[in-house]
């Protein structure tokens, strides 16, 4: 049975990461008995170009009754100005929103080919390994009232509010102690209880639910601003990092900085299984659209050909296949090939469209 | 005219270190003509145990009518169920509320004789000296309404709100391109404005008051997930970050880690002239009361010691003697001493006592 996939590619550097991406994936095609109707759709600031809103009911849709969604990224300087509720972002929340994606899986891995890139020391990240399962659907990013208000003297007033229920901190720890038992069996739940009552909820919560049901696992808890030392001081202590939408922003950005490997790193965002069988799933790099080297052909598709490696295990059960191109891109590394963001000396550069290349040539060969 | 100071040493660690700080104090009286009122009190943990509370309205008063404050850490394992509204933390977020400190200051420096101390290479850090101004009366810290609620269904609800007024925002933002004159011209302010409504005020707030009275500086403007990663990344191309009391928090702890100096950085936080001419204030180091290694005299009290060297020169304009206590501090380090968080091969490792009789010793030498 055909798989239809839709591809977002977005804004900045999105097209060229996405266009490479997609090679890899014909050549899956051509290699293997699968077969996939592939859509392409806009999504950002490119579908506020197009069609006035960062993301039409269509591609809604359209997102609904596809078995996975590969997105690019979305955003950039040229539509600073077009108002906070058209903004490009509103794309990938949207989305996350629409289509019940709650939980965004983001691994922080290291490279070994790439070690000598990051900032932080070799011991400290060789073989780090963790991931981080961060809530998507709410939290400050959807709570309500939000808004900027003009109060009686002239002076503004701008609000956000951090709401979460148990049942949505139940079912995300639920993603994050299952995820534990097929990895290292370690759960370190992170929040400001200390500061926040929504965090202290959170943290009552997951410990309730690992009481009666995980207690295999082993969960440890810590404070966002701990947490961000932490992942400074000694990032390997690690395996999952279970936390809310917000904290999970920051910290899975930091994490993919400190393994050098931010150019490489593919994220998934599911949702819960539906009536018809699918999980609703989106694959997308964790970099964003980098708009200042946007169309200069520099950018690393890396991310999004991993990403695409993921929609095919995770979303079509390719364990094999996922592999493969997994193997192709860790082999252009170790055969020196680097774009911009990481090279370093000694290596070849290498512009996206030579690095996509140089990965299909390496999944001929084998 | 004698000078008040209160000094409140909290939990964990916080009495030790502030024991050398106060030997330093104390050498300060007797070789300078400077003389000081100093009362102790406690906060947090302590204050619970003895009163119930982790701040009095005593102690808030003491606070009141003394020039400054001089703070050690709150909090530990022992207080963990006391409670949200009794808990440790409260002594500080209490203070800095009820004596309108609005201003947290906070320096991320290197120390040349530490910088292996550091999980991120030399490079990197080398001669990092940024600071990062937090907004600290205002936020998700203290913004309604806030609690947790039971539901008709009996699952839960986790609340706070983010508020900021523009007149908060200003406040902090002034703070922030004043210290910029004194130091590289240079302010970050960092918000979550792609997702955050306050974020957004935050942004046009900032960037209003720079076109009116600012524009000598030069701002940027920063996503809190890219300052993440770009403190990672490069940390020196940072002079001070602006941001609010959540990030601040977060994006402080991750910069003073960086460093590789945790044990040694210390803090001001400050609030509005009073009538009097006293500027309120409290200084107190970043990192926390480490319970873990509380009374077993292994704490490192340079960073105490180096509040108050920041109260001299704050609080009282005694430059000349601050810069001695600074130097001697540094002297220790040349000289190899060395407590176990920045301990390094080939150095002298002492325990809090010796690392603050070192100290003194230094003073008397010069
Ligand atoms: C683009 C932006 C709205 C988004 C977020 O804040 O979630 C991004 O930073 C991410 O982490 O996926
Ligand atoms: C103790 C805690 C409440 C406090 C805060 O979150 O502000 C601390 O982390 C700090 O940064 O001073």
């Amino acid at each position: 049975k055909e798989k239809k996939i839709l591809t977002l590619a977005g804004d900045g550097i999105g097209p060229e990461v996405m266009e490479q991406a997609l090679q890899v994936l014909n050549w899956v095609q051509e290699n293997s008995n699968l077969s996939f109707i592939v859509e392409k759709d806009l999504v950002g600031g490119a579908s506020i170009d197009a069609n006035g809103v960062p993301l039409t009911s269509e591609v809604i849709a359209k997102a609904k009754a596809a078995d996975a969604v590969l997105f690019g990224s979305v955003g950039g300087p040229k539509w600073d100005k077009v108002g906070f509720d058209k903004r490009p972002e509103l794309g990938i929340i949207g989305l996350r929103k629409e289509l019940g994606l709650f939980a965004n899986l983001r691994s922080a891995i290291v490279f070994d080919a790439l070690i000598g890139a990051s900032t932080v020391k070799s011991e400290v990240i060789q073989g780090l390994d963790l991931m981080i399962v961060r809530e998507s659907t709410g939290g400050v990013y959807f709570g309500e009232p939000r808004g900027i208000e003009t109060l009686a003297d002239g002076t503004r007033k701008g609000v956000n509010t951090e709401v979460y229920t148990s049942v949505e901190i139940e079912r995300i720890a639920r993603v994050a102690f299952e995820l534990a038992r097929q990895r290292k069996g370690q759960v370190c739940s992170v929040e400001k209880c200390n500061v926040m009552e929504s965090g202290l909820l959170w943290k009552e919560v997951v410990t309730e639910l690992h009481k009666k049901e995980y207690s295999d696992v082993k969960l440890s808890h810590m404070l966002a601003d701990n947490c961000a030392m932490q992942l400074v001081r000694n990032p390997k202590q690690f395996d999952i990092i279970l936390t809310g939408n917000l904290f999970g922003d920051i910290l899975s950005d930091l994490a993919a900085m400190l393994t050098g490997s931010l150019g490489m790193l593919p994220s998934a965002t599911l949702g819960a299984r539906q009536d018809n069988g699918v999980i609703p799933a989106l694959y997308e790099p964790i970099h964003g659209s980098a708009p200042d080297i946007a169309g200069q052909g520099k950018a690393n598709p890396l991310a999004q050909i991993l990403s695409l490696a993921m929609m095919l295990r995770y979303s079509f059960d390719q364990q094999a296949i996922s592999e493969k191109v997994i193997k192709a891109c860790e082999a252009v590394l170790n055969q020196g090939f680097r774009t911009p963001d990481i090279m370093s000396e000694g290596m070849k550069l290498v512009g996206t469209e030579e690095m996509g290349q140089a990965v299909l040539i390496k999944l001929k060969e084998n």
